[in-house]
């Protein structure tokens, strides 16, 4: 259960054996059915999220009732609405359950408290939140720059586990590419490959 | 020189007269005219970079010559490339001077040693990395989401005092949608005014 989450942890930064044992301690393990919703618009986030088996969608449902993704979180992954667990606001994402998954959950609070008293852990999450500053300013200079050939194609280099395990319609919505445009662009592939 | 930056610091966060002595003393404080670069590709980001007074924009140009707005940095914000400067790694993207500006400029070690040793510091950086987490998420759900006209409308919403800095253009190229789509829309806008 907590397999995943510890070799990601040690993998850069020295953590005790006591130290895993305070952040296993801390977590709440759920185990969670497709489509269960674990944020919904309209609540505070309640929990920072990792993903020890499964796959989650971290998505945003416009007023016209459109729906668009802004994470796909699979086993190894995290998410969260950072915003709304941190300053306890109300959210107006959903994160949902895309294939039966296991999920570990720290509150605010625990998780905070955990930080402030291990440093590997304080390191790790500093990482954690450059990478992810890091990889929005890249998907936003996708997002204003590239082709819509050029954005799948950096789907498919970036997430190449999960072109078969999301539809495709999910991967437009998350490029913000018309489901049209991108069954072309995959059509027009296919053809070039055979 | 310093007042917008201590306005900036002390707003949320308390300082000690010689901590904003000590922050005052590690910057360089250079003077820019428009046009000129303090980053381009294919060099190491050797700043973080506050603007004192004037306009800086960060863009990175593709392949076919397209240049793509990341950023706008008017008075009282900051810019660098965060990547480039914390990993010492070739930054792909420029930074160049759209006014005449003063920019105080701080190398990755000395305000790396500046936050290690004033908590307020550490503290309002937290906070702008945060900040800056949140608003790049929004960007993002803007870019994948709205319409050629919501995105100019969250534009004016959101930097109502570059509409009459920033040439349309260069709105355009930083909204990601075409100059001719922004022309029209500003154009019905500007007709329904009247």
């Amino acid at each position: 259960m907590f397999d995943r989450l510890e070799a990601l942890l040690t993998a850069q930064h020295p953590f005790t054996a006591d130290e895993l044992q305070a952040i296993r301690s801390g977590a709440q393990v759920r185990k969670v059915r497709r489509k269960q919703l674990l944020l919904q618009e309209g609540e505070v986030c309640l929990y920072k999220m990792f993903v020890a088996e499964g796959l989650l969608k971290t998505y945003y449902i416009k007023d016209d009732g459109s729906e668009h993704i802004l994470r796909f979180s699979p086993e190894g992954g995290w998410t969260t609405d950072a915003r709304s667990l941190h300053n306890q606001t109300v959210s107006k994402l959903n994160i949902e359950v895309m294939e039966d998954s296991v999920v570990l959950l720290w509150t605010h609070e625990v998780l905070s408290s955990l930080v402030n008293t291990i440093p590997a852990l304080q390191a790790y999450t500093n990482d954690l939140i450059s990478q992810n500053l890091y990889s929005s300013y890249e998907r936003i200079l996708s997002n204003i720059s590239a082709t819509s050939e050029e954005k799948y194609q950096e789907f498919v280099n970036n997430y190449p586990d999960l072109i078969n395990r999301v539809p495709l319609h999910m991967i437009a919505s998350f490029l913000g590419v018309s489901r049209e445009t991108l069954s072309r662009i995959r059509h027009a592939q296919l053809k070039q490959s055979h």
